[in-house]
């Protein structure tokens, strides 16, 4: 059985950074989300597509393992999306948005997905969220993002999803803006309140805060001096997050949360190397463990006992 | 015998921030370091002030054990600065420079203060930095920062000096625009180039990355929400760093290195949570320990044999 379901969008995106450029590419916030979350546990992906999909892009979900049967194909243009990024990487403008098929996206869930124990409510309506989480059979760990357009269109609607969301995922700026706070960390306060026991505060290449309880727990990103393209990379951190959360089978505990948070930084590294999805396509798990604990090295802060042991060693 | 040398600015600071203000106090590049590493090593300040430098200004660098020998006290008025922060707390807003006294400011080290093993060249004309380390005699280990002023006047002279310095201290925003790189990590690479072997880029809220040969550590800043003045936390954050090195007598080695941004990150957040050097003043070397420790818990990540045990634990 699939462990997490994700509602979202797959859309195609053309992009245009420093680096350069994709076309029509493989994009939407449920592409990034599954592909991240599929190298730690099974990801069924509920979403719309139109008739023009390329079977190529199915075809690299499928090959993940991603289960596919709520990807719904109907009539007309799959969503289009594109944008292009300056010299500072953490802002797209965008350049032209297409609902298309998208628009009338209103997911009806099957009994195996409405029983399924996390679930992911990525960056769609907040009504609709809601929808689809009444929809589910009580999950162990609701978890969902949000993004600016919603922010400004339906505040209310984001603030009553809050209410019934174990993990809300929110960039700093978004943050502030939801709720008027001066800073990513007293907005993590009011979201707090507002229902979420876990609140990430994503900061791009600043790394990440997460709040538990009344305690903020703080993450650099892993450190790149070059990126190509950041399109998804906070979708594919809450599926580096959500994903190992879920093969660990432990929802609320601190070490695993802290865990989560690393494998959140570290496939977010990964994605924004490359153009779209082309750097999270065909990971090893074994490439992906070996940067964790690279990041997990680059932060740690040696104890002073194994200092003593240096000198000792230096001496003997 | 002292173990680091400063060379650097003592003020009087007016600044306004959201949380309050404070009128002629303490403040300057050498005092915010002299304090802060006095918790972890002796040091010798080198630097003058006016005839109007309050006595009890110095009686609280004289607590802190600061060597005051190389304090002039000279006709004329002290150096003044006045700043104002708005929301965003990273960037001051300067509302007047009066040089005064240290327009001429031109020093002549001892024999005592040439011998020093430290010494920290603080935000003063590149050019004097250069000629005060002309004077030091086989230094173990030479530190310094700079500042916009002097990246947009004598660029050149900050390259020059950086040749014969093991460690650069900068923020994220003036190492960009002192080398024209797009973030802060091609920004230290370029600085290494020019000679450091050790480039520390603050990014205030945002924490920290040192570049260690050809490696990256990344650091979170110890997560606060709210601030009173972060005036000097920069120089704040050097002082402990360095202090720390001062005291592990061990300057190249990586282990003490990290330790080092984790004791400057642990001090400069004492600094921002009051004005002037009200919160460093008077701090234990306990209060300071305890709350290193407390961010080395946030920010590590639990290795999965640490899991393993946990769930053997609950198990058993």
């Amino acid at each position: 059985m699939s462990e997490i379901l994700v509602v979202g969008s797959v859309a195609l995106d053309s992009v245009k950074t420093t680096a350069g450029k994709s076309v029509e590419a493989l994009g939407g916030s449920a592409t990034y989300f599954s592909l991240s979350a599929s190298y730690f546990a099974r990801v069924a992906l509920v979403g719309v597509v139109g008739e023009d999909f390329p079977r190529e892009h199915k075809r690299t979900l499928d090959r993940r393992g991603v289960d596919l049967d709520g990807l719904k194909a109907v009539k007309g243009k799959t969503f289009r999306w594109s944008g292009k990024y300056g010299k500072d990487a953490s802002n797209a403008e965008t350049l032209a948005t297409h609902l298309n098929v998208f628009k009338d996206f209103k997911p009806t869930l099957s009994d195996e997905q409405r029983r399924m124990p996390v679930v992911f409510l990525a960056n769609i309506d907040p009504e609709l969220q809601a929808e689809v989480l009444a929809q589910m059979k009580a999950p162990k760990l609701v978890a969902c993002d949000t993004m600016n357009y919603w922010i400004e269109s339906k505040p209310a609607a984001i603030k009553k999803l809050l209410a019934k969301v174990d993990i809300f995922f929110c960039n700093d700026q978004e943050a502030m803006s939801l709720t008027g706070a001066p800073n990513g960390l007293q907005a993590a306060e009011v979201l707090a309140d507002w229902g979420p026991s876990v609140v990430v505060i994503k900061k791009g290449e600043h790394g990440a805060v997460m709040k538990v309880g009344t305690k903020f727990f703080v993450f650099p990103a892993f450190p790149l001096a070059r990126i190509k393209d950041p399109t998804g990379a906070g979708d594919t951190f809450a599926g580096g997050f959500l994903g190992y959360l879920a093969s660990s089978r432990s929802y609320g505990d601190v070490a695993h949360l802290k865990r989560a948070m690393a494998y959140g930084t570290t496939m977010a590294s990964f994605n924004v190397q490359d153009f779209s999805t082309k750097n999270i396509e065909n990971l090893g798990r074994d490439v992906i463990d070996e940067r964790f604990h690279d990041l997990a090295e680059r932060m740690s802060i040696p104890r002073a006992d194994e200092m003593v042991k240096t000198r000792r060693a230096v001496a003997a």
